[in-house]
């Protein structure tokens, strides 16, 4: 009964629901002495912020985030960090129309029959403002492996993808557009396709790219806790997701051997990376790379019938500001979450 | 430096490397009072063993479980179930040629890079043999939950696949081919496709499917430790796996709200099951189905150029007796993973 | 480099420094459908808050906790509970005299050595104003195991103690008087005590017994993970604790097992307890007793000479409101902590 | 259900129980390129055994460890080292007349109401022979740490005790006599006591002092997991262990803060040391030292009442040999759960 907690040594504890005061967490296990760029945390924060762009939901959240403890004269004491971010735009009477129903593909089912009670307004627990503390934790983490840099960006958009190897691409420009898709053309494509799809009162998946560079041999901890298997488990408790594949992934799974096989240079690095920058749950200091699948937002602006908690069936519209495609603001919460593990796995390798 | 232990409540310690004199594990927190059906966990270790048919290693192991403590007059006690599987094939000599030289897409590298030193006999630690351990405490775990059925088989094997879903399929028929595929007619195409592989000195990837089913409702501990989270990370610390999706996985990537949605029946299952049994990380009571991606096995019988630990370039040739594809025997393992993540869940919901 | 997560099932994460803005909690784990009585939770605030009577440090906080996640509608969702307690009274001026003293017997040396860097404003996460959380956590936990009581009180001051086996006190007396005593005329002689070691500048230690009644038979999980080895780490967590003993404790050493056998009841009961309630780890259903040590407070009122970071000898006079003896204020404390983990082994015994 | 491992980064597994096939571990964690000295281990082993003196049990088992992962070429991995100890003197039958019966003061009660199940042969799990395990794992964990000072010594049994401070004794004397004393006088009585003990078909309990020296600074994980804390629970988890304490423990609870305060050197080190070389919860680089109390032993030759599993009155006799006194086959043990507790708290505070 107990699942927000992540991490071994460097672990962030999560609490918030969408529509109580505020979402939260504690970081325990940050290394001392951390000169912190508490700019940069706002960023991620702002990053993932809803109203940020033309085709994310139009909700207004400033989502600013409080420090309690933790930090003295601006550095990290190894103490616990403790976060709030308020929830300041808590329209409860958005859902009064779905207290007793459950959503379709929505938590609303689960929850209410695994604890016996659900919080209604906005998801409560199982919504994705729960991300708020993931990005906060990333942020950090990020600054504790300064040198290790992490870039994600939108690689699809329904069938619309980047038609390149992440090589070809400028990180740079990842921000430089609402879809947050490194690949101009491509990226011009996704967002008008988006908008067609709010339009249709729909929604669309799409999936995330994110490639993980200078990182030091020796991260991972095998057999159990491969590099690979905790960064897949973090990316699929991100909401929505639904595979994650690292290095040459399903693609591998068709290949031969003798052409799969990494071959080395005489330095140890590898003339090809297949691998993904992971050997037997290793980082090997090349790339790592992997690409994260998210499902379309559940809630769609269309009429669907489904059922209330007595088991009847009803009519529902989705209402309220929602997300046409969750994926651009997916980004810095699989950034945030490669953080996390690669700094939780950098201190459990020193 | 320790990965070695799987599970929260049903914890799994595995030990033991492929030239050792054993392999080995401590189940910890077994229920007591269960009478242990002990041909069923030695068919599972016969399903994994090696030499079991004409597309598999032809080593020789009987692999033989001993189990050493936990169990009395048939039955758990709710002491630590502690086993080991003698090693008797330790064809040591096999691995001199190895001894100095990083095999491509091998841990050889880095192990010896993380550790300072490596077991070079049959890849050590990193030998596809530690799973011995998994198959037993899987064996055991599936009866603990005897009313939750799995099922995995062969889904593809190179660009061969399956073309059905898997309800199309009967599950009774997995064990009648040497593949491990329930589909007759693509089982034969599959097991031409290895021997031909075999016959190059070539190895091949592949995916295994796993079905889930008569899952009680609410299994799962969000937000961090998902149930599809955790299998998802059981999946990929296996040997060789690339990828994990689950319901509609990659494919869901590419589908609007509309499409994907699963609508209620009245009695809370689901008209459709794109969710692949899971929402908001809890089980829902529908089938929980998944598909893991294997890499074609590292080890070729064609000469490859490598490095030796001083960094000069050597030739090699793989030696030995190893799979042309994994995926066969990694039928029973994945399986086995399955079996641990939804005992140890279980047992957290109650 | 991680150590403020408390709890199996029933976690508790805390942070916040003294002169922070809070102190605060994260509690992961507890159950659904919890109707909590918030005037309960406060009232152990109360009893551990500084200010609330003559004997105790007349330092002001209000101590006012507020809930910020996890609980609806009056009920635990299951979901993590979130809290803080703001810091109201933060007189940081009070410490710049020990800016760069290390306090004798205080963590100030440690702490900086360990980290490299202090928060000395209080003690900074070494100042016992920590247990605030904890008391939020077992006040809570309290609730979860309402048939279990739990009842601690100030057994001895210095030399002064209470004669009486616990089975001869009234428990409803322990909060008649400000020492916590349920003896009347013992108190009395503790309260003088107390009230001339302060008149001389002085601090003194003391021993807090704690009684656990009406414990199911089965809590514990040998063979680490004993009933009365977690209870022990729990309190010697607490500021300022020295010892712990169960059951006939150091006295039982003394003993002949034909003395110290407790002998059974045809009902299972025993008809002696110096076995404390626990027989292998295990609650037997009968009363757990056991007796925690607080060593006197360090901070004193008289000249120390101590040495600064520079390892100067430099001379210091405790300033501030101090307690004279930490025990009364601890008795709160140590029924949180038991609390704490009679509910996790009762979660972990399901 | 699971309380079998101990440890966070140094992580011992255990299994086994009297009269099964073998007693058994696995060391997750052990840092890699470490050379074992196998004598040293073994001779942890030969102190613990039964049989090694006139004033222990005389049953008599060699209590050889086999090493079976983890090792190669007499070098650490950093993989896995799993290791078994055969039980070769597994007389069951002389048990047979306990089988249904509650010995007073033993676990089987409690284990028989946990699990519903009881292995009654030896005490199962509940006997003191699962320590084999700790004893190897502890012995590993010393040559992790081969700087750090681990001795324990027997400091009373019943009445009799060393009236003297540690540093007064000479430690390598410890074992120059059957009692494990360093003061030969005080150890001549104990012995003569114990011999009496037996001949009265009796059993005396008593306490072990542990000494460890050279600790670097900067051990310790507050505010949960302290020092002192862990060590407590590491103790306190040793079959018959009633009470711990450290430093000046139950007796600094009556002092005052100008006597109990350990002053400064100007090198950080301190005049006195009641502190017990941890403040805070982190180690201060003087010497740490407890106290352990043991129980006596609650197998006695004597005729008692019990009770049987239906709840009948019927008298038993102690059969088998059994120690008249525990507490100086405890002496490894206490080092052992010492030396995990250090190597764990020094890997985590790198």
């Amino acid at each position: 009964m107990a699942g927000n907690i992540f991490g071994q040594l460097f672990r962030l504890s999560t609490f918030g629901e969408s529509h109580g005061p505020a979402i939260g967490g504690v970081i325990d296990g940050c290394p001392p002495g951390i000169e912190l760029n508490f700019n940069a945390i706002q960023n991620e924060l702002n990053r993932r912020r809803p109203g940020q762009s033309a085709i994310v939901t139009q909700r207004k959240e400033p989502d600013e985030v409080q420090f309690l403890s933790g930090i003295f004269e601006g550095k990290t004491t190894g103490a616990p960090i403790g976060f709030i971010v308020p929830n300041t735009n808590q329209k409860s009477d958005d859902y009064s129309h779905i207290k007793d129903v459950y959503r379709p593909s929505h938590a609303d089912y689960t929850y209410d029959k695994k604890y016996g009670t659900r919080d209604y307004r906005g998801g409560g627990r199982s919504s994705a403002r729960e991300t708020i503390s993931r990005v906060v934790g990333g942020a950090i983490a990020k600054q504790v492996i300064p040198n290790i840099t992490i870039n994600a960006f939108t690689s699809s958009v329904g069938d619309i993808f980047i038609d390149k190897p992440y090589q070809a691409l400028d990180f740079s420009l990842i921000e430089s557009n609402a879809v947050r898709c490194p690949d101009a053309a491509t990226a011009a494509r996704m967002e008008d396709y988006i908008k067609q799809i709010r339009k249709e009162g729909d929604t669309v998946g799409g999936t995330v790219t994110c490639v993980i560079q200078n990182v030091p041999v020796g991260l991972g901890e095998p057999v159990f806790d491969k590099l690979h298997a905790e960064l897949g488990k973090a990316m699929l408790s991100i909401n929505a997701v639904k595979g994650f594949e690292y290095g040459s992934g399903f693609c591998g799974a068709k290949m031969k051997g003798s052409e799969h096989n990494d071959l080395f240079n005489t330095d140890g690095t590898t003339k090809s990376n297949l691998s993904g920058g992971i050997q037997g749950g290793i980082s090997n200091g090349m790339d790592i790379y992997f690409r994260v699948a998210f499902k379309p937002v559940a809630t769609i602006m269309q009429t669907q019938t489904t059922i209330d908690s007595n088991g009847n069936e009803v009519e529902m519209q989705g209402r309220g500001r929602h997300d046409p495609c969750v994926v651009p603001r997916a980004v810095p919460i699989v950034e945030a979450m490669a953080a996390l593990v690669l700094t939780d796995y950098y201190l459990l390798a020193k």
